[in-house]
């Protein structure tokens, strides 16, 4: 078997009209990310280091909901979190509650090689951030303004019209305007050719959102997981994803029950979870890849070392 | 079948000569919350009820870690968090870095009811406990000095004698000498004679944590987890039983690989988590009570309707 990958920039009710922004212009960063990642893997680069580097690239993308263009909470704040795991060592890192460090999974993984601890969260966050600063391990940090985009201000604007917070506003009432509030989180997840896996995924949470509000995306085993089976990065609705333990569930019914990984992710996404909330991407340590979603679409790319590809929406 | 409750005030390294004040004034303390749930039980609350009534008396007694008695971070305070959930409707809340408010568990079910989120942390759990408060929702804060004992400022002292932070303590260094240091977290499962199941599970987290560190307890399917198959709530090496997503991985194996709670709580034990790190509380819909342990004790107590109690340490 060769290697595997797959990335995603969030799921969602995605209109068929989509505006460039939203759609020609998350679709052209997919592709510019998945080419990044084909070429470390081909040089051989840790599935580790691969899932953080494409991370890095979304989150650094405004037209994603995570690091700079990141959805902002009822305050008009900030706060960001992701986690990143290692399959191999199963050793995990998450964040929360961010609003000054522009790469969040890199502070995941910081989280995860420099401290006992496998979560940190907000101000305890941050003054792990500042630290890291002053030990020269990479981490950068700006003023919040940095990650608020105009697109933003105004879908906030509109969800308070709507008196709208994501997980409600698809089921019982009328989607934000445009569409498109919940699409964004982003993620990663891949094996190489000895099938080591690594999965990561960053998110600004929900428009409008409570602040404090902690969603799926840094929960190991809700949004983000990797063992000796699968990596697994989950987008829709947090609150839906935590109550399934989406990740880990994959993984389970390849271990306890025996499915393959289509058959696992099928059933997690067909039987529990609510239609219209959960996206997810997944790489078997076979080096199996699969998209699935039971939204109108996930923003998704993937390939393989034989040489095919795939960049979607619907 | 008949209702079951079981609670817990903590796993860890239990040395055998215990001082009273850590041995048996919790002893007693595990006695009165059996009363209180088995009078609860046969006054037909419901097991969320009652998981939460448990855990609140647990919270409010200071010789456990949890609510008044919460362990200190490295910074000299307290960051509490908390998990509840219902395992009929799979409804939960969840809360992390309280520093005011007497009863995380309540905070927590309150997020669960009253919020579109499942888990809300540090300054947005406090602000939303403020508006909670003028709600008149039964909220109650103080200043942090109320959870602060002489016993945990003496223990943060050794912590920070020995540079040690408990999840690393206990393996490679020698414990913090009182050998008390990871004990105390509480949590509570029931199910009532329809096989309706609820958890709850409240900590201060470990001794000289980094601020912002957040545990397994408020992570739904790590530290804390109820379906339809199970309930369950863990005490030990938060960041152990994070990887290891130890509550969700109890039903998960009744649910995809056809074992009974024993057999997977048994597993979970032996295969899923290493040697000194966890301890668990878990009920079955069917009435069983389970509370195995990878470390050298657990306060733990249990009841069922046929009139059956026990209460044990080691």
């Amino acid at each position: 078997m060769g290697w595997a990958i797959a990335l995603h920039g969030g799921a969602g009710d995605i209109p068929g009209d989509l505006p460039p922004e939203l759609g020609e212009l998350r679709e052209s960063c997919l592709h510019r990310c998945l080419d990044i990642a084909i070429d470390a893997l081909n040089a051989h680069k840790s599935p580790l280091d691969v899932v953080e580097l494409v991370v890095r690239e979304l989150e650094n993308d405004r037209h994603f909901n995570a690091g700079r263009g990141s959805v902002l909470t009822n305050n008009g704040t900030v706060e960001m979190e992701a986690c990143i795991m290692d399959g191999s060592t199963k050793n995990c890192g998450a964040v929360s509650g961010l609003t000054t460090v522009v790469n969040a999974v890199s502070l995941a993984r910081l989280v995860m090689e420099k401290t006992p601890h496998i979560y940190l969260a907000f101000e305890g966050a941050e003054a792990f951030a500042r630290e890291q600063i002053c030990e020269n391990n990479g981490v950068e940090t700006v003023d919040s303004s940095h990650f608020i985009t105009p697109q933003n201000i105004e879908r906030l604007k509109q969800a308070k019209a709507a008196n709208s917070v994501q997980p409600i506003s698809i089921v019982d009432e009328p989607p934000v305007p445009n569409g498109d509030s919940q699409i964004g989180t982003v993620g990663c997840v891949a094996v190489d050719s000895s099938g080591n896996l690594a999965a990561a995924t960053s998110t600004g949470g929900l428009v409008n959102k409570m602040i404090g509000r902690i969603g799926d995306t840094p929960l190991v085993g809700a949004g983000t997981r990797a063992n000796k089976f699968c990596a697994v990065s989950c987008t829709g609705k947090g609150e839906e994803i935590i109550c399934a333990t989406v990740a880990r569930d994959v993984a389970a019914l390849m271990e306890y029950k025996g499915l393959t990984l289509k058959e696992a992710t099928d059933y997690v996404i067909k039987e529990s979870t609510p239609k219209g909330t959960t996206g997810l991407i997944s790489v078997s340590t076979t080096g199996e890849v699969v998209t699935p979603f039971n939204t109108t679409g996930v923003f998704r790319a993937c390939a393989t070392q034989d040489g095919k590809t795939e960049i979607g929406i619907w």
